[in-house]
């Protein structure tokens, strides 16, 4: 499995495999000069026929420093629910999905043994290329590397126990992230991006980042008012709500479900999800009488 | 700066420098072996009259892979403030501090600048010494390599903006933890812990983990049933409520404040505020063009 990236050549967009520049992405992404050598290596490289990378052998494109995740930023999805009517919030609202979560483009995401009601969201992300501290909206895309597609997965039963989300946020896995990063020259402008959610070959969320109640640039600005971001840390813009026939038809993720996310210029991700496997006969623990 | 924690010698309790057995504190506490080791050489070593470790040179003694953290674990404390007849909850409320916010025993914590109402929480925090997924509360204390000190600084204003409360916990600094790991079999029972706050010379939080709602053992086996805890993860369980006249008396923190919070059995850490220094000159960003 090797992590990748959409860039520009002689011969049009192609699929650099990062894991040949011998460089880690978070290293790659958070510097330039770097960003550009592995263009022109690419360049270079593809006219040399070195082989395309395979999507089948993706892994995940990053591993984040942080992952902070915008809830109902698409206008429409509140708290209660849809409700075209309602007043845009003052304030993005953010949570954490810890490192456990994160899953690449071909890594099945296991539905725990004890989980009632997972369920997908299909969101743009946001990665972070320069540290960003207090950082004025009209700067902030010089901070951004790029964007990829992440599926928040959900265990709502989690979720609705208690005021904070973590619980229902963060199983193992609850992250699949992909399938590459497209920089912010290749892709198309953030806030005109078709969001577009696949399930049983019916599309169940369709809504274009346009509707965001606050765009890239704002979100990137706000956070940074809060605490540093780094290169690397990804933020995850929200989801649309669902469609009328998909909210009504819905019913939690089971075993052998697959959900596929497609963005506009990004690609498309898709997540199939696996039964949790019976327990190791032997958990790790400390030896006797050691702690 | 350089990472403790306190082991049993031939001549008593010791604080033993981590920095000189040449590991990573995470590999140490994953490895109840090397745990054994670093007894016996600083045994030894402290015998041979190795200088021992002064805390003003103590950094964090952990980098935590993530950061775990309970609300409303003490009887008393609720949402909605202090109700010593609530029943109790069912479930732990949990949420995450980002990696930024991790602050060694010696290092001040920024306030930052537009903070208007930043607190503290003075907490037992949880060291996980074994990969836990699935584990039943009877086998949940195998799991743990030890204990230490975290003071959950928090933006009240920021947290009560919206419903997720990260942008409230997470600004850089703001989980000094510290000042060293002491291990399970050096440290009291963590149901028998008296957790104080002192504020400008004044007791202002002092209550025992006995009145903890959820026991450390209930909290590590209920959130490994939801995602997978590793070596170098931290669980902090939890403040309890201010004193009544700590509550009349509240103010927010501010530039030049030094709040101590000492556990039984774990020392005590002391944290610094001060004022955020005003912007560097130049942000990092991309250079013109390349993002």
């Amino acid at each position: 499995m090797r992590p990748g990236a959409v860039v520009r050549t002689a011969r049009g967009d192609s699929l650099l495999d990062l894991g040949d520049i011998a460089l880690s992405v978070n290293a790659l992404i958070s510097d330039a000069s770097l960003v550009r050598a592995a263009e022109m290596r690419a360049a270079g490289a593809l006219d040399e026929n070195l082989p395309g990378l395979v999507p089948a052998d993706l892994a995940a494109p990053l591993t984040p420093g942080k992952i902070l995740c915008l809830g109902y930023n698409y206008r429409g999805h509140t708290p209660d629910g849809v409700d075209p009517r309602a007043d845009d919030p003052e304030y993005p609202d953010v949570f954490v999905k810890t490192p456990n979560t994160v899953a690449g483009p071909n890594d099945a995401v296991v539905i725990p043994a004890g989980a009632q009601d997972v369920d997908y969201e299909g969101e743009l992300a946001v990665v972070i290329g320069a540290r960003a501290r207090n950082v004025a909206i009209e700067d902030a895309m010089s901070h951004v590397a790029g964007f990829t597609i992440l599926n928040d997965v959900s265990d709502r039963a989690w979720q609705r126990r208690q005021s904070q989300w973590a619980l229902g946020k963060c199983s193992d896995g609850f992250a699949p992230i992909g399938p590459w990063i497209v920089t912010v020259d290749e892709a198309p402008n953030p806030q005109e991006m078709l969001v577009e959610v696949v399930r049983d070959g019916r599309i169940t969320v369709s809504q274009s980042t346009s509707t965001t109640i606050f765009s890239v640039a704002f979100v990137v600005s706000h956070i940074s008012q809060v605490l540093t971001l780094e290169p690397g840390d990804v933020i995850s813009t929200g989801t649309p709500q669902k469609l009328a026939h998909a909210q009504a038809a819905h019913r939690p993720l089971a075993p052998g479900d697959a959900v596929t996310v497609r963005i506009t210029g990004l690609g498309e991700l898709t997540t199939r999800f696996v039964a949790a496997q019976p327990e190791s006969p032997a958990a790790e623990s400390f030896p006797e009488g050691t702690a």
